[in-house]
């Protein structure tokens, strides 16, 4: 990965507080909990394009949004108590994966950043139930992208 | 609760090391883990006892062991990289419920302890699938049995 | 613990979301997040009175708000995407000791209450740092307090 | 990364067992679990060479293993009550960063494999307790390296 792209042109935002018990000994977030936050960042903007966890479940027979691959790259530490935003965006659409961007920011400087391959997971009944990928319907790559236009949406 | 009963006449002991991101800024273990302690040991125990989750769920249609109530009482803080016992014992057997008290002992030290009173879910399918308890069963409370009557069963 | 008291003169409310991560293979919350949302309202509703964690520790010398006991009853389970509420109040001050209930909400219907007796950590020099409980200062009665005389306070 | 290297000639390996809390609702690891047990694994690989956690806290003057980049790709899911190794072993040593690399296996079958660049933590007191790193001692690569040549040494 690259040196952060300061102009990114739109992002799903979320802003939050560092928890306490999301904090270690060093007084410092714990990093498993960065994924945490990743993950939650991911569910709330699939949620907001219409594509919530419970519904696709029910309705669209997806189990979820699995995780193939994931990064991040730690730059300074944060703690609890610190009013952060967490800024996420899907860099790349390929067939069965979809590219996801984050960043964790104090105001205006970069804390973290990540990124992860995610594909939409299906049941394959007719192979005793294995996890696939379902092919990235475009009403679903329309719905998150449109998010992504508008310049810092917060939920 | 009253005080501790020295006397526990037999309990299933896991050891277990304390880990680093298990405990928070103010360097002791943040006590919701001391319920996923609590959690480990009940589930260890049914395992033991023939009863693991995954062979329940597939072929006895049971949900899992939820819980209704849980306390605990804190008496000495724990830190990570210490080498602890969580003891757990089935304390009372009712028709649809079962009372477990569980200790986290430094050696001869009790640091903590907890009880929860749980059931074995099943699922209604004729109430739309609503969780309830099943009566347990004269088998499974043998074989749980069973475990107790060894005094400090390691696994 | 009672009937629950559907009386409640005032409370700091927070609302949330139930993520995912949250939840187990059953579907359901899994119960030890209860106690960190127990955690994370106390840490908020002592924020909010002018008492955040930061600020306690490097200016007042605390150490933090450790838990002497906590409960909790589940009536109803909760799942991933619920928009739920967490009701706290402070129901007694004792001289070193407070007792806090929680309640989790999904609209009027309760889901889950918790009770916790915690103190004010501060560390003893002269103990070798053993953690004691500070005597409750009027000020930090007070201004919780004022929170809780307001009915329904949201963060 | 490229494709996994059968031929690990040596590693630091701790069974374990996957829990029912740590699976989320779709019957698998929620995967930020999977960094937590790196972390763990992390700390006892230290541990076992000599370097544990509260005592390089207490007599070194470490802060602890900070993170600065992690990535992990998730090939095959992990359910609850599996029986798993986490193999570890450090991939390279730098001057101030060790890279690490973990495996999950379930028998021979890679489940997931993962990779962290790790410092020596320390807190420089001239410069307001800022977090930097130390240059790597030789007795500390030395001791973690005679874990690596023993093939397959378990905890």
């Amino acid at each position: 990965m690259n040196a952060p792209d300061k102009a990114w042109q739109g992002s799903f935002d979320v802003p939050f507080t560092v928890e306490f018990g999301e904090c270690d000994p060093a007084g410092i977030v714990f990093f498993p909990n960065f994924y945490r936050w990743f993950d939650r960042a991911t569910h709330g903007m699939c949620a907001a394009a219409g594509y919530a966890m419970p519904d696709v479940r029910a309705h669209r027979g997806w189990v979820g949004y699995p995780i193939a691959e994931a990064g991040a790259r730690f730059l300074k530490p944060a703690t609890f108590d610190e009013e952060l935003v967490l800024r996420t965006r899907v860099s790349e659409w390929r067939r069965k994966v979809f590219l996801l961007e984050h960043r964790v920011m104090r105001g205006d400087t970069l804390l973290a950043e990540g990124w992860q391959t995610r594909f939409i997971g299906v049941k394959l009944p007719e192979e005793g139930g294995r996890l696939a990928a379902l092919e990235i319907p475009d009403h679903f790559r329309e719905a998150v992208d449109a998010l992504m236009t508008a310049s810092g949406t917060a939920r």
